[in-house]
């Protein structure tokens, strides 16, 4: 059963475990998920108000995009954890002889870099729905507003957890232009949201 | 079933809908109920370094609060939604004497101050989980840092978000000392947060 086929409850039990995972890498996809689910809410919610046809056609093209982006997070919840056990299954791989150190090393590097992916395809997929929020906000029902600015505030929550994972699995990873593209793409996406919350 | 009971997919889904409820009040203590449980399972963790008696100590003592905070949360994420769902019930009763008005009315303030106790509760106690971050962080395993980072990040959002349903909620209560009362709370509860964030 993935975490997502998990009862909330579960879930919730599993992060308090002291099992490595699930951690920090599926918590930041789920808030991201909770996040995008809310905007598409917000997208989705009858209006009182009349709305002209282009406004309500934007509105529903962000609502869409929204339900994409949550289902995609979601998948991450799992992914994260998926891709963590096979860095530490890389970590107990036999190293005995010189041959089994090598593949323990390469096997341990091709893991992390996998385990780094999940995190920064968080950020991604945050950083493209909190973009979204603001047009979701001005076009979406205002008696929803509260609801905009709590996915809002769970986006950021899942974009800076998931830039804490992937720093600490690049800290661990040896091609330095693997670190350096990374470590480019995750600064430059917390930097896009920090700039858009104080415009 | 309560919102818990279901799968984290079947929670997600219902976020997205276009039903009322469960909207951000919920997605608030979630977010606060995964942060606690994160800095629960950090405090759990055992340690390869080995930790003085009274750290220790402190330690697991830091670790049950949390995850006594975690399961207060847990409930929250169900009781939001409920308290919500009262509202707008209320808002539903007869309006067509003068007496069906005024019991309309006393039903709706009644309702929206239980509204807002579950949101400002999810703030007491992100306030409080976050107040054992920094303990968390300092005595349980170093390699379980980034929880710690993504645990605060959860609880920041799960304070902020709940405090816009304090905000709503507060915005409809016609009586004016229990509103300066919350908001004095909550606004003392958001600075003890921002306070411990940059100091």
């Amino acid at each position: 059963m993935t975490l997502t086929e998990r009862s909330v409850s579960d879930l919730l039990a599993a992060f308090r475990s002291s099992e490595p995972t699930p951690g920090g890498g599926s918590a930041a996809a789920l808030a991201g998920a909770v996040g995008a689910s809310l905007l598409a809410m917000v997208a989705n919610l009858p209006k009182p108000q009349a709305t002209a046809d282009e406004d309500l056609a934007a509105l529903q093209a962000a609502g869409a995009r929204c339900t994409d982006l949550a289902l995609q997070l979601e998948r991450l919840v799992n992914k994260d954890t998926e891709a963590y056990d096979l860095v530490v299954g890389a970590y107990r791989m036999p190293k005995g002889t010189d041959e089994e150190k090598n593949a323990r090393t390469a096997g341990i590097q091709a893991a992390l870099k996998a385990a780094t992916e999940a995190p920064l395809e968080v950020m991604r997929l945050c950083r493209a729905a909190l973009a979204l929020a603001a047009r979701v906000g001005s076009l979406g029902n205002q008696n929803a507003a509260s609801d905009v600015k709590v996915a809002a505030a769970m986006l950021r929550a899942g974009l800076d957890g998931a830039r804490e994972n992937v720093d600490i699995n690049l800290g661990s990873v040896k091609d330095a232009s693997y670190v350096e593209k990374v470590r480019s793409e995750s600064g430059a996406l917390a930097a896009a949201v920090n700039t858009a919350a104080t415009s």
